[in-house]
């Protein structure tokens, strides 16, 4: 291991020093997000030397729809939990960030309380690359911070698209926000989002406290719905966690002790079963095929050989001219420049 | 053009003799789904050959639960379709076919008085491989009836998994098939099979027409509400189809001319609009993209050098030694046998 990193495990994992562990840290997240070569070894090697200091986290996603409150609640959960004498560290994945360039859920400003504590540290989505980047650069920030021995690491994301399986797929409890109003229901049941969910909290319940019970309700039983049929992760059986539903007001500051004893609920029981310790081995398994894949696409769309052919290939089957399965055999074996009969698809 | 693939082609293509055209379209099948080299190569041949006389048939997809009585609706619309004067084929993707090596779906039993006449081709499901694989060669066995001249090609699936997805890819008008009962709704939703229906069949409807009417509405709605969240082939636009639900009675043959009479306004308007052609053009390129990606994917962990690694990276990343990033890139290095700070990830 080089002195530098070195220097930097121990300024990370020691914490001696807070204001030189979060410049450590943000300097090892910025090596890591980097997409210089020798920038992307260093930061390797760093995180294969702070690995064997990190896991001891609870890593909490949360989800929901833009204006469900997402910030004011992770606001009032992280100064109730620094309250408790933990420490709170705040990433995000934030789809959007990559087209403009610049994060909406990053921006510190949302959080003011909390991110003036020393207790927390927040952190801005990454804003380059593709999702499957993103997400990968955030899991890696993520143990950096538990290498610096945060508590609690919350990654949240807008309620969109692809960005809620990314955070479900590095979280061990996943949280979906929703409004006390039905309309809500139907749409996050249908984008699988409620399927994911280990637990629902609706938000605002102060704005209309029967509308709130009523969603409360027919969330439950959607749930109780959905884990009938079949998914391993919320399976009927007697020790393992069943999804619940709390009502929150994060503005009033209502709720959130609830919220925060089931999660404890849910994490004792999922660490003395087991199932927390197997949802990380198979999150680990599943980034590095994620990575795998996303680098095999990334070398056969670059080779010079499918570079050339590809325009006119796709023109063809497109235009029904040529078989897709002729096509990707064919575009294969110029990748690999072998006999065509030796590629199998 | 070897003379056995022009013989065969002018088999299949011209169907002076009908017997014959029977033959060759069966042999041409089995060579599609061998998996010998060179079956394959010469699969391809005939397949590019056939090509130009693919595009004319309407390619229609029909799912649903087991028990919905896909078979008795498929017997009826076949016969009622062979009484206008059409050719209608009938294949099938079933999942389970690859486990069982025997296809429930493709029993030609379960068709009788439909497998009797000459005007229908039925083929059961393809019984080995990869579900990916299944689907693509169900596809092209799609393209043989098409060149064969059938008017109709009725690929059905069972009501589970990604098999539906498949189907809705390789077809111009997806289908799905529901019992009258309420509780349907919601899996269906659920599962993501109610934002691919183009139309929505409630069979069975003669048992409690009241339920029927009821999960009419009930589902027209939740269409509607699909509909309105984005999902681009449902945009709620002037001279675009909306996804409908009708109610027929398979058994009694009621209901089959007005399933049918939505079928032909969702052709004739999606081919007027240019939709058809380019949901074809969209499904083709997809389905030369997930060839590539199984092949990139099967030559990976076919490796000698990845073989060797895997069993080792895979424990070390499972149990938090190693960083997903990190083994996925050491991987690929391995693979391509460059220097890892070359492989993007």
């Amino acid at each position: 291991m080089s002195a530098d990193v070195t220097e930097r495990v121990a300024a990370i994992t020691q914490g001696a020093n807070p204001a030189l562990q979060r410049r450590a840290m943000a300097k090892a997240i910025t090596l890591l997000e980097s997409t210089r070569a020798d920038h992307r070894a260093q930061g390797d090697e760093l995180l294969t030397a702070l690995l064997p200091f990190t896991g001891q986290s609870f890593r909490l996603g949360i989800s929901g729809v833009p204006g469900v409150g997402k910030s004011t609640f992770i606001e009032t959960l992280g100064l109730y939990l620094i309250g408790k004498g933990l420490r709170v560290a705040v990433l995000a994945i934030d789809p959007s960030s990559t087209v403009s360039g610049g994060s909406i859920l990053g921006d510190k400003t949302r959080m003011e309380q909390l991110s003036m504590r020393p207790e927390a540290y927040i952190r801005p989505s990454p804003s380059s690359g593709t999702l499957g980047g993103v997400a990968e650069k955030t899991r890696e920030a993520m143990l950096v911070c538990e290498a610096a021995g945060y508590d609690v690491v919350i990654v949240e994301t807008v309620g969109v698209g692809q960005s809620e399986i990314a955070v479900h797929g590095m979280t061990d409890m996943f949280c979906v926000l929703q409004l006390p109003n039905a309309g809500d229901d139907l749409q996050a049941i249908k984008k699988g989002v409620m399927e994911l969910a280990d637990l629902v909290v609706i938000n605002k319940a102060d704005i209309d406290p029967n509308a709130a019970t009523r969603a409360q309700a027919q969330i439950t039983s959607s749930l109780r719905l959905l884990g009938m049929h079949g998914n391993p992760d919320h399976a009927n059986s007697g020790a393992l966690w069943q999804p619940r539903v709390v009502q929150i007001s994060a503005l009033l500051g209502q709720g959130v002790e609830g919220f925060w004893e089931a999660v404890e609920t849910y994490r004792s029981l999922q660490t003395g079963n087991g199932r927390l310790q197997l949802r990380r081995e198979k999150q680990a398994l599943a980034w590095m095929w994620e990575r795998i894949d996303h680098g095999l696409k990334l070398a056969f769309r670059e080779h010079p050989a499918v570079r050339d052919m590809l325009p006119q290939v796709q023109q063809e089957v497109a235009q029904g001219r040529l078989a897709a399965s002729t096509a990707a055999r064919n575009l294969l074996s110029a990748q690999s420049g072998i006999a065509q009969e030796a590629i199998k698809t």
